[in-house]
């Protein structure tokens, strides 16, 4: 694996003109309005956009920069040749919109998890695995938004000295459950602070000043939990390495936005503090944050609303076998990044720009 | 090592009878209060108990139970023979009640890190280390809050299996820095909630909605906070494994109260998960809260106010390689526990019963 630097994937209107219309299904969640966001920001004019939602959503409106946006029901002559549809909606939406969209040319970009391992569907980070965009054929998976973070920030590890082994533990911000969690967080609060009972109601345990096991499903076997899974499977498709070690632990946080992780990384090949940073330095969708003297660090604060990861903590493992020169193989650092940008929207439209070179 | 479980040290009046006086120093503090709370909550006559606060608090009172204490300015002559008095203040401090307390007999437990690492001072804490307090001269170092959770929820593993390395991240409560820190979460978060600024006064960053590198002192040259030194520095000299490589993360959450650490361990013979958890489950200290099929693990809301470590999430790590049978060396667990309780006065109060033994 080489780190591709050759591909532009910056999002911009020019960027996204070949696509004849872009839909986006789901417009009114998290991600969906966080893509509107985006369009409008960059120039995208409403006409060329289409807003999909479900049944009960349908009629109303959608903020779209100065404009609005009516929100439709989904249909199939909705999808049109060179159009561009961005699913940012569960798992029986993508299929759906899968089926509909079936030989009408129209490339799906889907935030689910629906397609993620199917070997049919690249799953891409246009930071570290544009290459497998070469083969699609109108579909293609957005990772998980922790793992899209975490393997941005790797990516050039794993260039320069290879990776045999991932721990990470995650700090998740509610938003990776949609706008009604984050309704919950700020209620819940507001609660609490009164000396009020707190309620729980999307998650299974009180998010206000607390702090819990991801809320996906548990394998009873193994005792990981979905976000946990994906992780594991997700990081090790991107990298194309279906051994690697990867050890994740994922918890919810009451933070509004952007997910913060600690990781602890074992290069294949020592290497010491300056050759990590330097690896870290000249990689493309990062930015280190590290300032030790002012305690300056990643904090999702930090992160909300931005496109890059945030990098920072880097040292050297105090448990690690330091060799002399000071190289060593494992490593720490910690990352924040906005799950709703580079987590989802911004990395679906990186890939949209990708893609659009080839029609 | 083998796991002591012959030794009683139950809080309770009649175990700290023994002592002719129990001082409180830093009684006005986060800690001194948990330790007033204590001793009031099992019954020890206020006037046994002397309340010891800075010039600034020196004549105000505190709550006792249905009585109240005042507060008096630390004296020599407060250190009594037989007396025990509980350091809940900074290091100066104790460095101070140190030298007063010279030649009087009276037993000092401290609670800051002046003494930790003191070759001549006990580092302890009772369900892991018990044995060290046979040679005391006086004086008693409690452990960091982290450190004491962590080693009270690993000691079994390690006397079953052995522990060849730790890899810890945390999520510790803003009561660790104390009163100030849980008022500015409480005022900040308000303000967070009417959309006004944040202004951090007590941390470096700002708390409410927010996830932040702790924010203790960072050494310069090797990137690790006091905290992370505090966990491995202390963590080998309790297990008594110098070598010990542990690799800690710590950071702060908004949550008032209770620390949660996210742990995988490696252990030196492979285990089976029924084997590890019969190991977790005799243990002394621990409760285990781990049931996969309602998503209910350990949070710092249910340790909250609860002396014991709550320990779930148990499972084998992915990325471990697993023998025929099962066994694995690597394993994941989450743990939660009151650092104010268990990570401190607790364990103090616990280290107290047992030097009264002695008497």
């Amino acid at each position: 694996m080489t780190l591709p630097i050759e591909h532009d994937f910056t999002i911009t209107e020019a960027a996204l003109r070949p696509f004849a219309k872009i839909l986006v299904v789901g417009a009114t969640g998290a991600v969906g309005r966080e893509v509107l966001s985006i369009l409008a920001h960059i120039g995208v004019p409403a006409d060329s956009v289409l807003a999909v939602g479900s049944e009960r959503s349908a009629g109303s409106t959608l903020p779209y920069g100065t404009w609005s946006l009516d929100v439709s029901t989904l249909d199939r002559s909705m999808f049109v040749a060179r159009g561009l549809a961005l699913l940012c909606a569960d798992a029986a939406t993508a299929h759906q919109a899968r089926d509909l969209a079936r030989g009408t040319g129209c490339l799906l970009i889907d935030n689910s998890s629906a397609f993620r391992m199917a070997d049919d569907v690249p799953l891409c980070v246009p930071e570290v695995n544009p290459e497998v965009l070469s083969r699609h054929s109108g579909l293609v998976a957005n990772p998980n938004c922790s793992t899209i973070l975490l393997v941005t920030a790797l990516a050039p590890l794993r260039c320069a000295f290879g990776i045999d082994e991932i721990v990470v533990s995650t700090y998740q911000a509610v938003s990776g459950k949609g706008l009604p969690a984050i309704q919950e967080l700020r209620e819940q609060t507001e609660r609490a602070l009164r000396g009020e009972d707190l309620a729980p109601r999307v998650f299974h345990e009180p998010c206000a000043f607390n702090v819990f096991s991801h809320d996906s499903d548990i394998d009873l076997e193994t005792g990981c939990n979905g976000e946990e899974q994906k992780i594991l499977d997700e990081t090790r498709r991107i990298f194309a390495a279906p051994q690697l070690r990867v050890s994740p632990t994922c918890m919810r946080v009451p933070v509004l936005r952007a997910h913060t992780e600690s990781v602890r990384v074992t290069l294949t090949r020592a290497a010491t503090e300056s050759e990590v940073r330097s690896a870290l330095h000249a990689a493309r969708g990062l930015r280190i944050v590290d300032d030790r003297e002012r305690n300056a660090f990643p904090t999702p604060q930090k992160a909300a609303g931005q496109d890059l990861v945030l990098v920072g903590r880097i040292r050297r493992d105090p448990g690690s076998d330091v060799q002399p020169g000071g190289a060593a193989r494992t490593w720490c650092l910690l990352l924040c990044g906005d799950q709703l940008r580079k987590g989802a929207a911004t990395n679906a439209l990186q890939i949209a720009v990708l893609c659009a070179r080839a029609l």
